[in-house]
């Protein structure tokens, strides 16, 4: 979510794959449901939950055959312990998953820039999984946090990312500047526009995608029995 | 197919949507199941029949809810006839898809040059479809074919596409030699390769892209009935 996320997120899971011919890779299936009402709109309450929605794509891809979930964006990390004890089918949490990466690629990082949505700073996911590993979060000032959704709508609307690179490179170093070691692009959007990790940030898709193949490998090397205790819930990928 | 083929496809068509926001793009269920036996090793009598695997794709993606199917793997023609006999869901026929947007964009054009597997060119499905517009195919000589085949097993072992640019560059100057008005890269992985059409050829995925959302729009404007007559079956998207 949104659409061209998702469609970057499943082409960074098979160029990350170790694949030396088709039959290598994951069985993946997606739902590219681009109704679901506007994630930050609902966290800032100025529009409807999409918890319904994401709940019937659940359902639908558990009932396709799905035995782990991943919802290819970070603002609705914030519905997804609601979505977890309604669902048979573990997800991969997001969030957890990028602070699990990100201790790992940076271990001793006190001081991290957030590059998101409004919504995903307001709902707190962030700043909840990154103080249990003592990360302290630098995020943008009023100003330049609209200029930061301004990004976001510009790649939802159909802008190619490069032209958008730019900008995107002065919200990161806004971010060093006001004291961030390293700075976390936490937007799938922002993800697309990046293409990656880089000198000038981590990309929190990256890091999720890593985590996912690590789950994978761990599933697989367990004879096919899901690598953990409980089949439903919340998985962090640790 | 393969998996790599169907991002790039999903991310193709995502850009192609006209949209200002998540909500303007089409529902898509993307079933990527890289398991499907190597459909050029069935069409040269070396492998086994993927046409259960497909059937078994087809059905997920219509119980989950999909109203039209489409394969993205020009080889996988060669098996569409089979399969839409056993869907209750239409399919979007690609090798005739691509026929139609062939001569939209290039009208008159007696002799296309074809970069396809082996496997498509054993099928016969591009010259059948081609003929009935009035086109000649040039193809590729036994040793040239090995080279083209040779880039798509480089694709799909995970080597970058642009690193394989210019030996397809090559292989489309050889066929503009031997009499091509045009070169049409017909196989998934080429069109990965490419990144759409271009001054050497025209892209096969590009030209369903358009073919699918051209129906998408008849379909919108006919107040959600499908636009055509018969429900199941194959569609030639003209």
């Amino acid at each position: 979510m949104g659409p061209a996320a998702t469609a970057e997120f499943l082409r960074r899971l098979i160029e990350a794959t170790p694949a030396g011919r088709d039959q290598d890779h994951l069985h993946v299936l997606v739902d590219n449901d681009p109704s679901v009402p506007d994630r930050t709109a609902a966290l800032l309450g100025e529009g409807p939950d999409p918890t319904p929605y994401l709940l019937t794509m659940a359902r639908r891809l558990a009932a396709a055959g799905a035995q782990l979930l991943v919802m290819p964006c970070n603002t609705a990390s914030a519905f997804a312990t609601r979505l977890a004890d309604e669902i048979s089918v573990p997800l991969l949490r997001w969030d957890a998953a990028v602070a699990a990466g990100l201790t790992r690629r940076r271990p001793g990082i006190a001081r991290l820039g957030l590059l998101a949505t409004s919504g995903t700073l307001a709902s707190g996911v962030y700043q909840q999984v990154l103080a249990r590993v003592g990360v302290e979060l630098v995020v943008p000032d009023a100003a330049a946090q609209e200029r930061v959704m301004a990004l976001i709508r510009a790649r939802k609307g159909g802008v190619p990312g490069r032209q958008l690179l730019t900008d995107l490179h002065d919200a990161a170093v806004d971010l060093r500047s006001a004291g961030a070691q390293e700075v976390l692009l936490a937007c799938t959007e922002l993800s697309d526009i990046a293409q990656g990790s880089g000198p000038g940030w981590l990309d929190a898709m990256d890091l999720v995608v890593e985590r996912l193949l690590l789950v994978a490998d761990a599933w697989a090397a367990s004879d096919g029995r899901p690598p953990f205790s409980t089949a439903p819930g919340l998985l962090t990928g640790e």
